[in-house]
């Protein structure tokens, strides 16, 4: 698993390369079926995680929001070359490169990399999570609490509607829109914010593998929009992030607003 | 006005250092009767800016967010230390310096500065708006249209409800919380996004000042929450800031939303 996430982390400084690269230039942003957009930096990032998976574990398959290769494989890594498009297309630096080696479904070794700050978060199963090899931890700051802060995503037609569940949330509650739901998990991770609201499906899991192993090990819960158990080797339910403490809280609160 | 606008300048780069030495530190987070934080750098950065405003110009007032200082002068320099100090207290990297001399309540100097892109926004009334010395305008994207992105700020108990107009604006638009208004601003002004919703009125000039200057010499257009012009020297009736383009759209949806 070591030579693994060794593995994660060289490739996560080369897509911070190009990302920092192209936050400057004409990024060429096309827009895609759901009026979301994609650059030039997302295809070239996702090719060369292809091209490198390749070379070096050609058994292995690859799952990228733009791209994937042999995407059936048992060992599979599953990525978003650039979480946060939106900003990262507005020049706000918040956006990170997510990868997870997912074994079976199971996310096993995660990295999510802000080239920004130059932070490495980083997770085996079952030994922790890190940022630039400190061991982060999540809060425990309860809902409705003083410092209690909830990030949402959201888009067009939602299959599940985050922000009706908000519009809840925010009576007692900061409410912020970090604008990558990596970025957002590294936070929750980083005990900074205390949960996140994600609506992804179809591509989600691209977004989430990392996430999912990174908030797990450092004390949080990570489980399907409606709080089940998924696997992370192909499209998910959406998904609820938090410390843990309020994650039973949250979820009666979605299933209340969207009833 | 191009002296006024040097040491405007050079007070945002001691503020950056401040900003940037802190962002990695315990930051004894204190919040206020409203639940907002305020941190030892927002603090530092507005005495640091009374001190050498009293040295320079010592006839002029100040008038920050944490502390003024003869706020009734004719030459006022109106600033907001940090701006985005929620984002800052979770570490995540938006939030600016904002400083402008108002000159009996119409901003005529602005700085707003970014350290963690070293992105200095710059504008002398009259003379256009700059980022790094390069000039900079707004986009001509049509409200609804793709690529159209409405921000917003919002927090408890607001005397305008930006989360109601937001909740028409975001079936067909894009939305985003940046997290600092001033920041927001400057995403506007260099054509990145289109509007931004600004709830503010009591200590809102002090976030307001530099941006209203650089959005409006950057062609865009910034007026009250309803509409109407209003002086800097003292509290604002919340803002409503965009490419000019949407602005009459903005307000109709304003006052259809809050009717």
């Amino acid at each position: 698993m070591k030579e693994y996430l060794e593995f994660a982390k060289e490739l996560a400084k080369k897509a911070g390369i190009i990302m920092k690269e192209y936050f400057y230039k004409n990024n060429q942003i096309e827009y895609k079926s759901d009026k979301s957009p994609v650059t030039i930096a997302d295809k070239l990032i996702n090719k060369m995680v292809i091209e490198e998976v390749k070379k070096k574990y050609p058994n292995h398959g690859i799952d990228g929001e733009e791209e994937k290769y042999l995407s059936d494989r048992e060992y599979l890594w599953v990525l978003d070359p650039i979480d946060g498009t939106s900003s990262y297309t507005r020049h706000i630096p918040i956006s990170v490169f997510s990868l997870a080696l997912v074994i079976d479904g199971e996310p096993s070794v995660g990295v999510v990399y802000d080239p920004y700050l130059d932070e490495m978060y980083t997770a085996i199963i079952g030994e922790g999570a890190y940022c630039n090899g400190n061991s982060i931890h999540v809060n425990n700051i309860d809902l409705n609490e003083t410092g209690s802060t909830i990030d949402f995503c959201m888009w067009n037609n939602m299959k599940y509607d985050t922000f009706k569940v908000i519009t809840e949330l925010r009576k007692n509650n900061a409410i912020s829109i970090i604008g990558s739901v990596a970025r957002a998990c590294m936070a929750i991770a980083s005990g900074k914010i205390s949960g996140e609201l994600f609506p992804g499906y179809d591509h989600g899991h691209c977004d989430m593998a990392a996430s999912k192993l990174i908030v797990t090990e450092a004390g949080g819960k990570v489980t399907s929009f409606y709080g089940k158990a998924q696997k992370y080797n192909k499209g998910i339910e959406g998904a609820l992030i938090s410390n843990g403490l309020i994650h039973d809280k949250l979820l009666e609160i979605i299933i209340k607003t969207e009833a």
